[in-house]
């Protein structure tokens, strides 16, 4: 079978890289950063305004979608793209991670997983065939395999049981493999090294066109992520996309980065942004801060964003404290914009050979302002 | 002194008129519908939307605005334009309407009203003088009186008395007029024709800039409400702005524009976007509706607007019932553009001498599909 998709390498930076991640509907640059449209909308933005800020793909949940509003509605429809009038790739997860974080009710069996939907109670169950099923209909660009999610901590035995499921699964969904959407492979292990290991040899015995690393930051100690992220990352085939999933801190991002890790998705800058925290090139701050009750200034002087050139930081406070929806599309646009500029910049400090520079510069940035808790006036 | 409005009638068909209000920011063409918003923003939509959409004015609270962020602070950061970051005309109302309709307690004096805050229970005071003061801050470019919002029903006697103090507050505001504003007194007289006659005779004494209808839509009877809209319309003075505070139907705009009303404001179409219902060409409908679960559709077909080019009913229904926030925006953007565009037709259909074959279209289509209770699948 023909590849969906071809990955180039274009620079390298030590373990770190630059590349172009070619697909059918367009090309994405890494490291990437992959904004998160859980419903079929990246929250409190438009397609248009994604696309502004330099979004080249985006990210789908298949068990939301699967839930809301069916997936036999978005194929009636005509896709996933057509629905959510987004003409870029877009990458679907599989499920296996909702089922494990969102679920009420997790049952376990040998093709898949009986669960309880966070949204009306209502039993379901998904496994390889039926995540291949869904995202077939999904029409998504990159498909995931249906992957059994370790929790934190697992005794060796019960990681090692859940990672052969997890290969298990990998097979049955490589076998059901759709036409036209690259397939991704999810290394499991736990905080296991040699399961780790086993997890790639299995994955890449079956052979995918991308390998990601699953079953972090599900409770595990920073360092312990880190760890298992310097040790997973450059052990990836180096032809192939390398994506590390969930995770998006930047200090995990640099660690992965410069462990060779390609592309990231995760719900922080707008989470984060819908909070009222922002990013800005100096630290992290809180919007609702008394602080900024009467302060002219942009949000950060240093960027370029929409919300930046034309509001005030005043202004983005009173929108914050009167609950305006405007408040939430302004952070978000900013938000997501800083990390597409992160990645942006990232890319040109590897491609000339500055990744470490970059990585001390914004790791000192970083520590500089710890988030706490604010006092509204 | 000179005035900050000009006001020219364009084209006359019956008593309904088109026209052009000149502000030293731009031009409004009326009959006009002014989008509403409260904590400087409306409601879902950023600045460049509403020009997309064609708004030439929209309108400000200041009860809102001075109670957060404080007009103080507006003032501070620029004005309400630069705040908000909007360029065109903003009339502000004077807080008399939301004082009587929003707070918790109201005690009328001499000099205006105390009254206890909806947000957090503080105790205010705004009479003419503070209410000038603060639509100064703010800097519209239409400001408004502080009228006595006469409750219904009310006896003659007590209309008469709320009457006789807003036109002494009517002649404070005059008195404390800004430079570079232009000033709208407000009718009162309750449903009183006697009443709504000596209130229009007072504020010809003084003399405004425009002259605005209030204390319609506090309870009364719909027939009620447009006897004094077709009473009350003619009586203003024909070469002035005419406006209809806070009235947003479409049946009472045709009867208003009918008796040669030009300006309008009203929450309508931005609040019921967000519970979802939307307006169409062939009457309003509730886009949650189990029947649009697979409808590939634009919600109106001969809509131009950004939601129904791009969007279907399916995906819509399914922003809606999963409570995104591009549920807001779409629907917003569709309903604020659909009533811009009924008051562009408004404004061709005078011009050309067929407005009341546009009345009669649209009663038609407002009768066929009455709003329903709906069952959600």
């Amino acid at each position: 079978m023909v590849s969906m998709l071809r990955f180039e390498v274009l620079n390298e930076d030590g373990s770190s890289r630059t590349g172009i991640l070619s697909l059918a509907r367009g090309c994405i640059h890494t490291p990437a950063f992959m904004p998160v449209g859980t419903n079929a909308t990246v929250k409190a933005m438009s397609p248009d305004e994604l696309k502004e800020i330099g979004a080249e793909i985006i990210l789908g949940n298949t068990y939301h979608l699967y839930l809301r509003p069916g997936h036999g509605i978005i194929r009636a429809v005509g896709g996933l793209h057509r629905f959510m009038n987004w003409d870029l790739p877009i990458l679907t997860d599989s499920g296996g991670f909702q089922v494990y974080s969102l679920s009420a009710l997790r049952v376990i069996e040998e093709n898949g997983v009986h669960f309880r939907s966070h949204v009306d109670g209502s039993m379901h169950f998904i496994g390889p065939a039926e995540a291949m099923e869904i995202q077939r209909a999904l029409g998504s660009d990159i498909a995931m395999v249906f992957d059994d999610c370790t929790p934190y901590p697992a005794t060796y035995e019960y990681a090692l049981d859940s990672l052969k499921r997890t290969l298990k699964w990998a097979r049955m969904c490589r076998e059901f493999r759709n036409e036209g959407q690259a397939l991704f492979g999810i290394v499991q292990g736990s905080t296991y090294r040699e399961l780790r290991t086993m997890s790639i040899e299995g994955l890449l015995g079956i052979g995918f066109d991308g390998y990601a690393v699953g079953g972090l930051s599900v409770g595990e100690p920073k360092e312990v992520m880190h760890e298992m992220i310097r040790f997973t990352g450059p052990l990836l085939p180096a032809d192939k996309p390398r994506y590390l999933m969930g995770i998006g801190d930047f200090t995990d991002v640099l660690v992965a980065v410069e462990s060779g890790v390609d592309m990231f998705d995760c719900v922080m800058p707008t989470r984060n942004a819908r909070n009222g925290t922002l990013f800005t090139s100096t630290g992290r701050i809180s919007i609702k801060r008394t602080e900024y009750k009467a302060d002219k200034g942009p949000l950060d002087p240093n960027c370029k964003c929409s919300t930046c050139t034309h509001y005030s930081r005043a202004y983005l406070r009173h929108l914050f404290l009167t609950r305006e929806i405007l408040s939430m599309r302004l952070n978000t646009m900013h938000n997501l914009y800083f990390y597409m500029d992160f990645f942006r910049k990232m890319r040109d400090a590897i491609a000339s050979g500055k990744f470490s520079e970059f990585r001390k510069r914004w790791e000192a940035v970083l520590a500089s302002r710890p988030e706490t808790e604010e006092e509204i006036s």
